[in-house]
């Protein structure tokens, strides 16, 4: 694969997959979006639903997806393999596994279903935050390649902020592809896990970390994707409870019209 | 399979899966736990995380758990098979497929781990409400025998309440099984299930709805389990959005004593 090319975005040279058909496809992890330890985790998602996204059998757009990071992901290549688990009319549910020297990786399961026009109703409440333009782009973390990746303007909850370590792990920021990409599903499934551990909000002590799983909902139609192209996304992401080595953290992807366009959720392991 | 027996509760009686070591199990709906069409679907994501339960191979107790309810299951006799993804030093990923007339109904993904004393802290508001013993328990809905099982006694959002039609898809409830049953991680799984759509608090019309995908984490540890009995626990529940035939329905689940010991998230299928 050459990393180098001037052709695809970064994103999509990073969630490539080689092959074609219902067989094995063939990955690889990009420097561009690496880690403390190996890639970000966000770009692992991406790829899983890669392989839905091209798979021959595939029935509509993402609903859902929830992904088991099980072990690191090493610098090699990668195999991906989906599989569809049943197809209803209207609905059909995957399984997806990256496996790598003999073992599974990271696995997935996902929801592709046809959208169709019905009642819609919003429940959540959209916050009252400056917009975008006024907020300088926070630097990026040097030894997590993958920070350089988006451009993160944050309202509050900002790591290592003086008031970021209080009895809120909450955070807020506008978020996008550095450089731009317009949105699609692939690049709002890692958008969902480009968030700091709330651990480090919430505390003031670097300890070790890793998602263990991770689900998300894709409230966004193909239509609200494309209005949304390439402009910021209000990200909201919070903890609900820290205990016994794990902690979960919630993600709201906001449009800046107003719509919620993806729901996240996740479990995360912590040392101590 | 006696359904009558006494001397099991009717939920371990529903649940129960014949065989053992880490081949497929054999089940069976039980009618004590129907829904309108097929059975309670907190009761199939019990019945998936029993399989891990009585795998021989197992680590730890449940982190986490995501379901997808594929396709209606029938009256009839299945089998479920758990598959041991990845085991980790302190974290172990599952794969859990129920099989029906030759087709995948169900299938669930799970992380289990062995839970260590560390850092705790909760970041969710535990909600000032009236205690349960001055609610009465709200009756059961005929046509689905399940929710003879649960005692529940609602603060607000309450079905067919006449503040239940809102802009708020909230309700509020304490809940446990009937008869009283000592709280664990199956009946933890179930309870975050038995919540009543939420587009059905939201607006007043009857349309045909299905959860697609369930996702829960267990934050409770077994000391919480155990301090917990069969006291009732208070179980938030609230929609973030509605379009497109699909919407999102958390359930946070809390101790009397204010511990947070799970948080769900389920995308569910409606039909207009």
């Amino acid at each position: 694969m050459d990393h180098n090319t001037t052709a695809a975005h970064v994103f999509d040279a990073a969630i490539a997959l080689a092959g074609q058909g219902d067989a094995a496809l063939l990955g690889h992890p990009h420097p561009a979006y690496g880690n403390m330890v190996g890639p970000f985790g966000g770009v692992i998602a991406a790829t899983l639903l890669n392989a839905v996204m091209q798979h021959p059998a595939r029935l509509g757009e993402p609903v859902s997806q929830t992904v088991h990071f099980a072990a690191p992901v090493a610098a090699d290549g990668f195999t991906v393999q989906a599989r569809v688990m049943r197809t209803n009319r209207s609905t059909q549910h995957w399984h997806v596994e990256l496996v790598q020297d003999g073992g599974v990786a990271a696995f997935a399961t996902a929801v592709t279903a046809l959208r169709r026009d019905t009642w819609s109703a919003l429940d959540a409440a959209f916050p009252a935050v400056p917009p975008a333009a006024g907020i300088a782009p926070a630097p990026p973390i040097a030894r997590a390649a993958w920070t350089s990746r988006y451009e993160m303007r944050f309202i509050d909850g900002a790591p290592g902020a003086p008031d970021s370590h209080s009895d809120s792990s909450q955070s807020r920021m506008w978020i996008r592809d550095t450089p731009e990409r317009p949105l699609d599903y692939l690049s709002l499934a890692a958008l969902c896990d480009a968030f700091y551990p709330r651990i480090f909000v919430r505390r003031p002590k670097w300890v070790p970390i890793g998602t263990v799983a991770l689900t998300t909902f894709f409230h966004a139609d193909a239509a609200q994707l494309a209005a949304q192209g390439s402009a910021p996304l209000l990200g909201v992401a919070r903890a609900q409870r820290f205990g016994n080595g794990f902690f979960d953290q919630d993600a709201h992807m906001w449009s800046e019209r107003g719509e919620l366009l993806a729901t996240s959720h996740q479990v995360v392991y912590f040392k101590e």
